[in-house]
């Protein structure tokens, strides 16, 4: 089933311990974009504008995303500067321009009408409410936020999250957004904001997924994916947007949405985020296979099971 | 088989969000013994002052605990005294009497002489060493340690760490003993140091086993186990003595250490630790049944199984 993203296409520069990169290829929809696509059809809402060219194309193109849906404005893409020379779990933004994002304003082509998965990326919760709604037939809606947006947008994130049936954002948000610092806690107050599940996601320890709905104790309602043990984490720009493409891509591949299905989105969710980190911007996934991911899939599988 | 553990015994105050609770009987030792005592035999090696009375000599005595090496010094026992009112993770320490804990010389039974697992909780290096020297029929060693004797008495924990089979310490010691902030990078650093399986305790995250003996490629040596997502955390104290009793009690209760053996330790120990913070100190070891421990290991193999 294909899925329909919208969110942000960026330029991103970056600098970490392992160097310093200029105007790589990123932003929310990208990385998900591209994570999604070694599992199921991909089409993309964004704006760019006129120094996204040919070799950025070419990027979506090897990867048979459908680029309909991107805009291109006169002016400038969206450019982040960021740095993780202090902390790599968290970067500091040295430099913001909205650009062509400033005045986006989603349009749904004809040709995604019939998408049944939508992904909301970290967009303004007004634009991801206009795209919502634009979509009845989505079957399966899904989307992220950030703390700006739960700071000083509640009242229209809350409206979005009426929408969504999953909900993936990370420890600090969710307990943010429930204001209860009990996770445990704070995951069902959210989930009674809206979605039927909440995937939290760890950083460096992994993520959770919480659902309501499933019968039984409220502890097997629980499902928990690592994060892979790597050696080098060069960049971790777009770990949680990968994460979403490949939880997201494997549902959408499958046939009947299973509590099993849930379980292993969880891991390909988690292996698509550890490939991204291993290079700057979207290099690793744009040259990635889906035996690579396999192989990891199976090494996540012997590191948590106990047979 | 028999464990031999020397540490602390102790009474703790201790204020968390959920209330304050004066004179806990508490101690590495302490956790340690009960959590171990629900898989095999445990002796104990500790000293303690007047103020330890039948009451306590009682909560050791219905875990079957063989306390011959408690020794009674003239004197307090070694008293603490925390809070977690400003985070739950880690508590502010308000005050540390040591009382006979200063001058402990650990002796050990000769009673205790055939115990083939030895566990060296958190005390000074310089004893866990002569514990360490003084058994030699000890087939598999494991130990605790923590920041202080990182940082200022690294020379003599240099030593312990050259006979240990097993160290459990946390994130935070890990990346400060290996000097390295990338942990895979550090646990292999600290098992070139002596021991030949690190086990990093997460906190609410779990805990990740490294194992450098096993053949097979770097990933296929690692083992993670989450933590349990509980919605109510009474008392940190004590959860990682409690992991590693549960961990060690589990190992010194099997007929062969298999790879899969270190995979159920690492649950049980998670799971002995995820009981103990229920409630104020011991409370909750002191109440619980082997049926209760045995239901938690199924929830954890629901919460990591894709199948």
């Amino acid at each position: 089933m294909a899925i329909t993203v919208v969110g942000s296409v960026a330029f991103d520069t970056v600098e970490t311990p392992s160097g310093r990169k200029e105007r790589c290829l990123a932003g929310a929809a990208t990385y998900f974009s591209l994570a999604a696509s070694f599992f199921t059809d991909v089409r993309i809402i964004a704006v760019v504008g006129e120094d996204f060219g040919a070799s950025e194309q070419a990027v979506f193109d090897a990867h048979k995303i459908d680029t309909t849906g991107i805009q291109h404005a006169p002016g400038k893409t969206f450019f982040w500067q960021g740095s993780y020379l202090e902390n790599l779990n968290e970067a500091r933004t040295l430099q913001t321009d909205l650009n062509v994002f400033a005045g986006f304003e989603p349009k749904i082509p004809d040709a995604y009408r019939d998408s049944q998965f939508l992904f909301l990326a970290n967009i303004d919760p007004v634009l991801q409410r206009r795209v919502r709604e634009a979509t009845p037939q989505a079957k399966l809606v899904a989307g992220d936020t950030m703390n700006y947006w739960i700071k000083d947008h509640k009242s229209a994130l809350l409206e979005v999250l009426k929408g969504l049936d999953i909900l993936l954002i990370n420890d600090t948000e969710t307990r943010m957004l429930a204001g209860n610092s009990n996770l445990v806690l704070a995951a069902r107050a959210v989930m009674e904001m809206g979605p039927r599940m909440l995937v939290v996601k760890h950083g460096e320890y992994g993520a959770t997924l919480f659902h309501k709905t499933i019968s039984g104790a409220p502890e097997s309602r629980t499902f928990k994916t690592p994060a892979f043990p790597l050696e080098q984490v060069t960049d971790p720009t777009g770990a949680g947007d990968s994460f979403a493409g490949g939880f997201f891509g494997y549902l959408a591949s499958q046939r009947e949405l299973t509590p099993g299905a849930f379980r292993r989105a969880m891991f390909y969710g988690s292996v698509m985020g550890s490939f991204t980190v291993e290079r700057f911007g979207t290099e690793r996934l744009q040259q990635l296979t889906r035996e690579e991911i396999e192989h990891r899939f199976n090494l996540f599988r012997e590191l948590t099971h106990l047979d």
